[in-house]
Formats: C-alpha cells, sequence, structure tokens
C-alpha cells in the first residue's frame, strides 16, 4: 500500500485532499487516480508532468490538463462559483504558471476568478489601473519573483487579505525566490499572507477560503 | 518633520495605520501621538517600550496599555464587534506574547477574539479537545516557536483558514524563529498563511480582515 | 589501492561496515565487492545506481536489490531477527524510498521491521489508528520532508526514541530537507534522534542499535 | 490561564514533563511549580535563571539546584536507577554546563550516569584511554563545540548508540553550534542521533529512553 | 604606530578619506584626530560613540557633530555645493539615521541635498506626491528597512540612478537587512546602486560622485 | 494576454524598456517581438537562448545578436553614443560574458563603452598598467567571481563610480557569487555600486546612467 | 583578446600560473595553450573536460591528463623533487578526485607527494596505523568531506602544518562539503591551515609552499 | 575534575597547549594555571578576561598580560627566535587585536615576527611599499575584515603561504566576518591558508609552524 487517502478531508473541511505528484512515480499517480475515481469528489492533481497525466488519463480519460499551471483537475469541469471574487496577479510574464495554479485552484474549489498579467512595480501605472478591481475582490493573489515588491503595493490599496505567492523567478541573489519570500513576510503593508514560493496551489487554495461564502 | 502619517489609511482600506514603536525615540513617538490626537481614529502602537508608553500618555492620558503584548491603544476600549470569531491559539506559555499582541490588534480593529494557551502538540490531546471552538472561528491564530508544529495540525482540523504566526521561542537550531517560519509555509496542509516571526500585530490584522463581515 | 574496507567493524562495533556508492565509480565498487566476497559479512551497498547493481551482480550473483530503497545487500535473505521490534513510518507516498532504506537496512542489522505509508499529520487520524502498534515498537523511524511535523507528533505519544529522518520531499522553502531538518531538532516532545536529510540507512541502523536485545 | 501541563505525559510515554523556563517570568514558572507540588511526579525545570530557582524554591522549598546544569529537580533525590549505564562526554571544559544538563536528566529520568570531560581529539590519548568505558554503556551522551569531531570518533568505536550534542562553544565559523551540529548529522560512522544544539536536557532524555530496562 | 592614514586620498580620488570609528578606542581616534588636523581636508568621522565625540573635539573643537546620523565632520561648515542635486528618501521614521548619515556625506563632499521622511510604498500617495522632486534629481539615495520595497518603485519613475541603502529596521524574517538587502538588488526596475545593509556613508559619498559636476 | 509592455518607459525615464528572456518561452518572446516592432524604439533581448533568437529573427529579421552577452538588439546598430566614456572590466576571462553584457547594454543604451579582460588581482601589475585608462573614464563597470576583490582595488584608485558585478564563476565556498557579492558589498573602499549576481545588463544600464551627459 | 596571462609569476613568486579551466571554452583554452607553448614553464590546466583535453592535446601533443584529478600538466614530467616531502590523505574513496589533485599538483610544483585512501576516523586504527608516515611529512594535505572531521585528528599528532580541503562528497546537511568546511575551520587542533571546497590545486599549491625548500 | 590538560603536545608536536579560556569561569582557569606552573612548558592563555588575568596572576604573578591581543603568556619572556621570520599585517586599525594576538603566538612559539597595521587595498600604495619586507618573510599573517581582500593582494606578490585570518570587523553584510571568510577562501591568488575568523591564535601558531626551522 503506497498512500492512504485523506478522502475525510471534503468533509472535515470542506475542500477535497490535492495529490501532490512531483516525488511520485507515474504508477504511484495512476493507483491514486484510481482510488480516486471511486469517489464523486472533485479531484486535483498538482506539479504534473507528462507522465503523469498519460496516467491519470488512462482511469480518467476526460479529466482537465492545463499545461502552464501543472494542473490535472476532474471532474473537469469546476463547479459553479459561490462565495467572493478572487483576483490573480502575476508581476511578471514569467510569474505565470504559479499565477495559473493558483487560479485553477481556486476555480475548482468553487471561486469566481480572473487572472491579470504583468503589472509589477517598475512600471506603477500598470497597476493603479487596476484598483478598482483590486477592490471589487475579496481575496487577492499576487505572484511575484525578483524583488516580490508587488504584494506591499497592492495590500496598501486595499481592505482585503492579500496571499502573496514568492516565485523562484529570477537568478543570482534572487536565491531561488527567497528574496521574494523575505520581501513579501516583511511587507510594510499589514494584510499579506504569504505562502510557500511557487506555491500557486497553496495560494489558490488560501483565497478561496477567504472568499468563502 | 520625522513622519508622514498614513492618515488615508482608513478610508482606503478601512483599517487605520498603526505605529511601530521599535526603531523610535520615545520624543519622536510622543509627537507622532500628538499628531494622532486629532484624529477620531482607533490608534494601535505596537513593541511599545517603557518610554513610549510615557511619551504616549503624556498625550493621551487614557490610552490603554497591555504590557505582555507591549500595545498601547486609543481609544481604550475597542469598538463593538462585527463579523466572524477570532481563536487565536498560544502552543506554549513562552508564545504567550506574540499571541496577546495578535488577541488585542483582532479585537481593537473590530472583531471578537478569544485566547487558548499552552495546546502544543507533544500532548496532543489539549489540541483534540478544543475541535468544536477551532471549528466555531472564521479566522484562527496560531502562534507556535520551536518546531512551529500546530498550525499543520490545527489547519488539518477545519474549514477557514490558519494564520500561522512563527515565535523566537527556542534557542539553538530554532534559529530564533527560523525553523518556525520554515515549517509552516511547509505545512503538509493547505490553508496555512503565514506572516513574519514574532508578527502579533500583523497575525491579528490579518485575521481580522478574514473574519470581517 | 583504493579503500580500506573497516572490516573489524563488526567485532568491535557488531555492525558491519556498509559501502556509500553514491560518489564511487561503477569500477571501485566492483572492486569493493570482490573484496567482500572473501568475508562471511553481511554486506550493504546503498544508493547504488544500476551500474553499480550490475558491478556487483558480476561478483557476487545472488545479492538482493531493492529499487525502491537504492539498497543492494548480500546474502541476500536477512539474518533471524533478535531483539524488539522496529516500526518505520513514512508521513507522505513521496518519502518511500528513504523510508524503505531504513526498513531494509533494520531487517539486515537483524530486527524485525515493518513500514506504514501516509500517515502526515494534516489527517492527524490516519497517526492516532497507529497507536497501539507504535506503543509496542522498541524504536520508531519517521520519514518526513515538508514541514516534518510527524516525528514530534509521534514522540508525544510513546515511550521508545523516535528516529526522526528528514527527507528532500518538498520545494521552495523545504530547501531540499533543511526546513524538515530544523523542524526535527527543535521537536516540541522530547525522544527524538535526528539524522542527516534522506539517511535513511543511518536511520535503519539507529534504530537497530536502539532495538538490540 | 497561562499554561496546560501535560500531566498524562508520564502515564501515556514513562516520563514526566519538564519545564522550559527559558522564555518564562518567574510568576509563571512559580504558579507551574504550584501546580506540580500537588502530584507525585519528578518535575524537572530546565534553563532557569536565579529567579526562577527563587519562584520554585518558595513553593517546593527542598527542590535541588544545580547551577552549572540550570536545572531544578524536584523531590531531590533521583530514583533509584534501572536499565543501563550511561555516560556522559564533554569534549571540552567549556562544553561542562551542556554535559551537566544531560547528567543530571538521565539520572532523574531513573538511568545511572556518569561523566567525563575534556576528552576531545586534539589529544587522542584521552578518549582513547576511556574505549573500555564507552563499552560498557548502554547509551553515550557526547556534548562538543568547534568542530564536534568527538561523537564520529567515538560512534566508531561502539556499538552502543551515541547522543551527540552540539553545544555553541566556539566562535566565528562554529556559528553559536551549527559547525558542530553539520559535523554531528554527517558523521562518517553510523549510529550517532543528534539533538539541538545545546539541549542537553533532550540529550539526556534520549539516552535515558534507549538505556531503558 | 596604529594608522597610516590615506592623506593621499583626496588627490588620487577627489574625495577625501573617511575615519570609520566602530571598531577603534577613543584613544585612537584621538591620535587620528591629531594627524588630520594638520591638514586641510575635509575630515568625515563616522558611526562615532559619545567617548569618540569627545576625543574629537579636544583635538578640533570646533567639529560638527550630528547625533542622529553619528557623525562629526570638520571643518563644520560643508563647502560650497557644486554638481547636482542629492535627494535623500527614508522609507520610514526608523530609517532615519542611515538618511541622515547619506545626507551629510553628500553635503560635506560637496554636493546640494535635501531629505524626505516617511515615503514607504504602504501608502503609496506619499511617493507620488514628489515625483517633481525626483525628477529633478542628479541622484537618488533610498533608506529602507523592512521589505526594502521603496527603491523598486522610485527607480521605475526616474531618469537619474538610485542609490539604494538597506536599514536593518525590521524583525524576524529581516533578518537585521538582509531582507531589504535581497529585495534592491533584485528590484525589477533597473537603475538601482545597492550600498552595505546601514552604509549611509557610502550611499551619500556614491550619490556625490554620481552627481558631480 | 501574457504582457504589458512598459512602453511608457521610455518617455518616462529615457530608456527604453529591455526583455528579460530566461523565464519565457520562444512563443511568449515572439509575441512581445511584435509588440515592439511597432515601435521605434531600441529593443533589448537579454539573458536569450537558441530558440528565442529564432523567434526574434522571425519577426525581427536584422536584429543583433551576440552569443557570449546572450543579448539580441533591435535596431541592430546601437546610437551615436553620448555622455562620458564606460569602461568594462573583466577580472577573468570566464567573467567575459556578463562583462560583455554590460558592454553591450552601456552601447545600445547610447554610450562609448570599450572591454579590457584578465586584469585580476593576482598579477596587480595588469590592472596598475590601465590606471590612465581607468581615470578617464565616467563610470567603470568591474566583472568579478571568486574573490571578488577587484572592484576594491578600482574604487580606490578612481575618482569616478565603479558598478560592481560578482559573477558566478567559481565553485565551493563561492555559493555561486555570493562570496564576491559580500566581497563588493563590503569594499573597503566607498564609490562601489553593486548590482546583481551576473547582472551584466544592469551593470551597463546603471553606468550609462552615471555616465549620461 | 581574451586573457592576459600572469607570465611574470614564475619569477615574482617562484611558482607558475595555472588555467583553470572550468568556466572557459575548448576554443579560449586552445588559444591559452599556444600562448602557454611559447614559454618553458610547468604549465598546470584544471578542472578540465574532455574538450579541454582535446584542445590542449591540439597544441601541446604531449601533455600529460590524468582523468581522476582532471589536471593537464606540460611538460609531462614533472620536475625533480626538492624540499621536503608531501603526504596527501583521503578520508574516503570518493575523495579521491580531489586528493588526486592535490597530489599531482605538488608534484609538477618540485615536492615528492605520496597518496593514503579511506583513512576516515570511522575506523580510527587506520588512521593510526599511519603515525609514522605522518610524522615524517613537512606538509599534509587531508581531503575529507561529510564530518570533516580527519584533519582535526591528524593535526593532533603531528608537528607538521595540515592543509585541510574539504570537498564535496556527501548529502542532505553535508551542504556540498559546507559542513566540512566548518568543521576544519573550527578544528579544535591548532596547526589547520583551510582551502576552499574541492580545491585540490590550492591545497596542493599551499602544501608545496610549506615544504619548500 | 573540570580538565585533562594535554600536556604531551608539546613531545608529540613541538608546540605547547594553550588554553582557551572564553567559556571558562575564572576559577576553572585559575585551576588550570596550578596545574601548568608545575611544567616548565611555555603556557598561552587566550582570550582572557579580566577575572581571567586576575586568577591567572594569583598563581603565575610574573605571568606577561597584553590587553589588545587578550593573551596571558607565561614564562614571560618569549623563547629565543629560531626558524625564518614571520610578517603580521593589519589591514585596518580595528584589526590590530587579531594581528596582536597572532603576532605573540607567534613569538611565544619561538619565531621572530614584526607588525604593519593599516594597510588596506583601498590605498594600494601602502601596501605596494611594503614588498621587499614581503617577500623576506617566510610566513605572512594577514588580518582583514569587510571585504577581506588584502590576502588575494599579498598572495599575489610573494612565494611564501600566506595565512589568512579574516576578522569580524564591519557591519551589515559583512556578517561578522562571513563576507572576508568567503573572500579568502575564493582567494584569485593560490598560496592562502585561511583559520576561523577572528582567529589570531590559529594564525599565529600555523605561522609559527610554516616558518619552524
Ligand atoms: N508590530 C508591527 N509589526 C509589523 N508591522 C507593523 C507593526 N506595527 C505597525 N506596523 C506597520 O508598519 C508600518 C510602518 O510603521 P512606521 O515605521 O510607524 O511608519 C505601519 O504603517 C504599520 O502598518
Ligand atoms: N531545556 C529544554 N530544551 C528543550 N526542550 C525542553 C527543555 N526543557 C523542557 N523541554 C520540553 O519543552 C516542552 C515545552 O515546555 P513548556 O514551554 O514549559 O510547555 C516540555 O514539555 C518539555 O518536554
Ligand atoms: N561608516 C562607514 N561605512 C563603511 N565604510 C566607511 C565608513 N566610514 C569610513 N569608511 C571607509 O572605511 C575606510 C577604512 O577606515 P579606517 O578603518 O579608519 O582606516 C575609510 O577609508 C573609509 O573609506
Ligand atoms: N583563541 C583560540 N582559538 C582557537 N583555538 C584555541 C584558542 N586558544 C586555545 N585554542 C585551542 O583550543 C584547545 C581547547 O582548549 P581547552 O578548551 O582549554 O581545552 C586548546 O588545546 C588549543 O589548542
Ligand atoms: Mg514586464
Ligand atoms: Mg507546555
Ligand atoms: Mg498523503
Ligand atoms: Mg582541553
Ligand atoms: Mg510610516
Ligand atoms: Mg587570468
Ligand atoms: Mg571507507
Ligand atoms: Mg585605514
Amino acid at each position: 500500500q503506497i498512500a492512504q487517502l485523506d478522502l475525510d478531508r471534503l468533509d472535515r473541511r470542506g475542500y477535497p485532499e490535492a495529490v501532490f505528484c512531483e516525488g511520485k512515480t507515474a504508477d504511484q499517480v495512476g493507483r491514486i487516480a484510481t482510488a480516486l475515481a471511486d469517489q464523486r469528489q472533485v479531484s486535483l492533481f498538482t506539479r504534473v508532468r507528462e507522465e503523469h497525466v498519460q496516467a491519470i488519463h488512462a482511469v480518467l480519460p476526460d479529466a482537465a490538463y492545463d499545461a502552464t499551471a501543472r494542473i490535472v483537475a476532474w471532474p473537469p469541469t469546476p463547479p459553479e462559483p459561490t462565495g467572493g471574487p478572487v483576483l490573480v496577479l502575476a508581476a511578471g510574464t514569467s510569474d505565470l504558471p504559479v499565477a495559473q495554479e493558483a487560479l485553477l485552484t481556486a476555480r475548482y474549489l468553487g471561486r469566481h476568478a480572473e487572472l491579470v498579467v504583468d503589472v509589477g512595480v517598475a512600471g506603477l501605472h500598470r497597476i493603479l489601473a487596476q484598483v478598482p478591481r483590486l477592490r471589487a475582490a475579496s481575496a487577492i493573489v499576487v505572484a511575484a519573483g525578483m524583488d516580490g515588491a508587488l504584494p506591499s503595493v497592492v495590500a496598501g490599496l486595499v481592505a482585503a487579505p492579500v496571499v502573496a505567492v514568492p516565485t523562484s523567478v529570477g537568478y543570482g541573489a534572487a536565491f531561488e525566490g527567497l528574496a521574494a519570500l523575505l520581501t513579501m513576510l516583511n511587507a510594510c503593508a499589514p494584510g499579506v499572507a504569504v505562502v510557500n514560493i511557487d506555491n500557486g496551489y497553496g495560494a489558490g487554495h488560501l483565497a478561496a477560503q477567504i472568499a468563502a461564502p
């Protein structure tokens, strides 16, 4: 036996378990997909590689796959949205995969969610142009690498919590996301909830909880 | 001129500015208190030392001071609570100052908030005894030092977001809160929003936002 | 001459030398296998790659190979178990390789050893269901990555020592096992013996010593 | 209420709770001592300061106090020893406080325990002279700072587990015990169980468990 | 002989040597002041303590002392300004000492320099109100602690180089300025020149060079 | 939509936006090139891979490509130089790619720029032979890995600012440029402006600003 | 021009320049070999890859190549040894490449040098058996990874300086040689000269200088 | 018994044991001084505080005490020098204590040793003026903080080994000597032997060994 799925989680917490595929073999993921096929729960497979997708599709042929987010979801259509709107921001184009993972996670967990890309602070007019939309959101996810400065700016402009997800975008003293992580933990504006580097899944999940009905 | 208070913050964000006193002289804090006295806003002074308290009391004699949380608040009585309940947990007795800072911040920002102390995972029956109360909260703050394992356990039991605040309690490889911080960022349960080490103020603020009406 | 095997170790310490293959060429490992073939000692080759396995099998054709644990053992059958039982836990499926390395090491060093997979703290009921088995063990190995919180919980439930082995499972601020390592070193429950990241061999060896007759 | 003592720990685990005093006020420690006075359990107070000792003595006047180990124990006399012998080594004179904390913890938890000081590897004849005594022990605690090399050498000589406790002795690139910690985690001899820097309490506790009857 | 003053530096580089007092005794600083008294060069003593000031005043009674910047300068009046204007920004009130050290250094090295305090990004309207003044400067120094986000925003608004000086303001994961330092090194806007944490002297010197005639 | 180019930057700051290609797909870079083709601005693509070059050339066939610097520029010819001269130094041959990136950036942003290679401090006569040229420059870029000592030496010899760019050249305790970065941040000579590890683009941009007319 | 060889080094220092090939292209190394072919100096190329060897052999066909040490030397025969003997120790088989690099460097710089492999402290009898040879050496190089404990033990036994070279052998908390590096810097025995991780060249060079006539 | 002096060290290694006083009480140091009084060996007490000096003088009233180096030596007069000359350099005035500790250690271990202060690379003419003296030394100690660049420059000028001792002089990203330590480990010139941060004792000892007859 290679896994004990936490199928009780949906009852206990209101959100289903997700399968973190990075350290698993295709065979293991396939067996987990088989176990999930019997359940009527939303099933998310995160950080999939090509071989994982194939193993899942062998069991759940209609599962939806997003190559940018590296997410497989089943059933393929997200549930009808409830709760408040979630807004996902990507500071730069390179932060897109993480932002997309957050976006899809929020949607599959039942929220209305939208994405805005490339609104980093180096060209401040871009984020300032979004202020009305920012203020309409119940939770805002901000994915940013390099200096990770965008969440500080956004949190200073809105009442809703900002879920900040540092990305490993950058090089040198970005230290694979550490620089952005520290920036966000030290945001001079309160209201910033930090999750792990590149953890788009966790960011989307947390935003879904915050914006829950 | 030594400060430009962000008095507009209450309008813009719904929560007033707080004054971070750690790096300020008593004279500077006194001058800021004078500026705030003219406003009718809730005013929080965080991380105060004895000398700061005196400088504030010289201007705002009825300001409330909590020595454990190192917070001064004015007006002294928190507003009538709105929104959902906030529950604050301290893993050990030594985490009390940070937990208390979160508790008072949430209360002065308008939430109903309660505190439970010494429910660390080494004696698991203590946190399990709190499950009904945990499930009743709209947001849960967990302050923990050393291994920082409590938020992972709590987040696995509830639907509401957990605001995890690592504390600098511990020694050696606790690295002044770094160990607990990393634990929380890597929580195996989703739904954990991390703030800076010892940042009870930020944790309470975030919980207040999450539990907002 | 490329190695001086510590063949005296079995006499001096009661446990035979093991060959750490990671930094060695297949040719070197083959020559060491040849030297060991003359001895009647249990021989363990750890962290083998395909090419190492072939080089060993050329000399010791009946050697047992476990691809998950990356261990080759000779003679292929473990000795009759003595001492107390060892229980090996894997927090998640991805921790399996390290847990399996510990399991086989304990068995080849002469202990009865069993494995339980996927009992991480995010779904607490899974580890609580194991309490009777936990309490029956003379030594418990816990392999966990990400937050590394499981050993703290287990050590709080039992009298026997817990050998905690952090794994490099996770990403971002898991820092390739550093987060789990720090968690374990700071376990709020006493009775946690920490070994190196991914060191399943060392964990199994230590458990075998603790559970020795 | 400032604490929820884990009084069940003795039943559940066979070893009583200890009170970590470092982050507690004298008042808090005094109240905990009062709660413990009602129990008939061995009570250990670790990392005490002068003010803690006074607060405890006000409640438990006959409690034993060791200034080097910074431990207060009550009842003052350790229980009759059971199980196997524990040997505690200090690599240098400066490691004495940590070694003494381990020694007393092992004794109060019911083991026979002895101490040998200043047997660091720079003068190898000193540890070699102890080999018979090392081989007679059921568990060996080694406290060492600076290079932390002693546990590797000791573990290579004996069959019993070595509990290695790095100390913060040293300066510069000793990084307050980090250097010794890393050395011990990477010991080239298996059989080394590492605990936190300066954690004499944890080392003594673990040794007591390993040498339990 | 305790020092070999680099008196040639003014000729070679156009800027005089400064005396870094932190690691020096009052006696040493006094002897250096005596050596400088013979020269007709601008002399700066940085990071002075009270005892240093007294030792300098014993030799150069008219030397100017600024307690916030911890700088002593002689002759007391800065030279007539040449070159372009330097603007110094402090993100928060607590960054004032570092900003003031930069301000005075720039002035004593011959530039016109002005200071603006408390324009951090949490209340973005404050820095936006300064844009005309920012665009008029030949070099801008930005002192910021915590998230260190201000230089990224400023550099995105102007043509002149931004000299970013991280401060040790903050706590926890600010790691005494490391977080701000990394933010600045990874600024998503080009044009950011980073100097050492709390190095107001170096920032002011660099700004003076950039704005040189 | 995958990007919002900051086309306003040229007006606002005087220097055009550059496209950081490392984290982008060839398809994304191609679409950005298309958007830039409509503008009459200097366009720089940095850290390109082969596939990026092809995608750009499909849109801008005459774009210039430098394989050492990994830069694509369009229009292919740099503008007529204005301002003062920029001198770029590489401490060793292995620092050439970073130095070349700085050189080309300065040229495409409108400065006269020249390169000198292999003048590290281990053979001091090499840099001493360049003193006249060093003194003629308005800004000096120094690229150095390993010990990163060259900027300290150069800054001690000249009046102009030195832009120090640490490179990831080296191994072991070079920690991929961290050693050189720290050296430069702690340069004992003032006048050193540090940019991110391997950030030749940023160094060249900053030098162009410093040497602007 | 891609390099300025420090050909004067032999005169100035008595030891010729060596070419560090890791960051260089084959073409660059070939051009450097051509430049060196005109000189009558010992030429060492370190950290070569296959392609470098070919480029050198195209110019210096009789150059000696050692694949373990990754060194190419020309002329192929080392000079007649002068000075005292150098002894090179490898703690384990995996440290052989670094040890061999030190061995060959010492020989090509003119010393008599010998190698002993696999004498780590886990089996102490192996190094104790070498004491007479250790005491006969004028300089001892010790290459060790993992805990890096061997230099402390060796330095405690001899009068000659010990050149300690940490290797990146190990995993997890070995942190690619950092653990061994810190151990060596904190050696409890004086007389340990530390060089960079995996820097066999530097170790051999230093030993050659220490043992010079 | 609190210590086992390694009195055999003089016979075994040719250099006597030294007593590291930092972590010892005055009482312990006094008892060690008593034990040493019986021997006729050179005795060094390093890193002494005032109270240690008094405890030593109570036993060895004629012991020599140097307050800058924090060394007590007995007998008070160093032995007649043998072997080659040792030269000790301090990069800045603040490095004097470490340099002086090295100087006195070398002298008490039997070498002729001299000191040169304030020859850092920011004013290169100062070290260049010392070249003849540098070339006359058998071993050179270089103490430097901040950028730690001086050993690279010195090692490039001489044939003798350079013992580099990083000091904790500096602030911010000097990280208490870490920056200088890394610089020295990565010195671009070979021939640099690194010891621990602030380890003047170890540097002087190593230089004495290198310059031994
Ligand atoms: N204890 C605290 N920890 C973190 N941030 C704080 C704290 N107290 C106040 N703040 C925030 O820090 C900002 C900077 O404060 P100041 O330095 O007073 O301008 C305030 O606007 C608050 O939002
Ligand atoms: N010196 C110590 N070091 C590490 N852990 C300790 C120490 N003393 C007690 N403990 C453990 O820390 C737990 C937390 O203690 P407390 O903060 O008092 O609730 C106790 O239950 C002990 O198991
Ligand atoms: N506050 C400061 N921070 C960094 N460097 C400084 C500071 N003050 C002076 N310096 C530089 O440090 C060098 C060393 O000073 P000293 O130790 O006095 O010889 C001086 O030549 C200055 O260039
Ligand atoms: N200042 C120092 N820094 C580093 N090592 C030292 C120092 N002083 C003495 N030692 C060494 O540290 C060893 C341990 O000393 P002790 O703790 O007195 O037994 C001695 O044998 C010396 O070789
Ligand atoms: Mg962009
Ligand atoms: Mg407790
Ligand atoms: Mg699972
Ligand atoms: Mg000793
Ligand atoms: Mg403010
Ligand atoms: Mg070169
Ligand atoms: Mg071996
Ligand atoms: Mg100086």
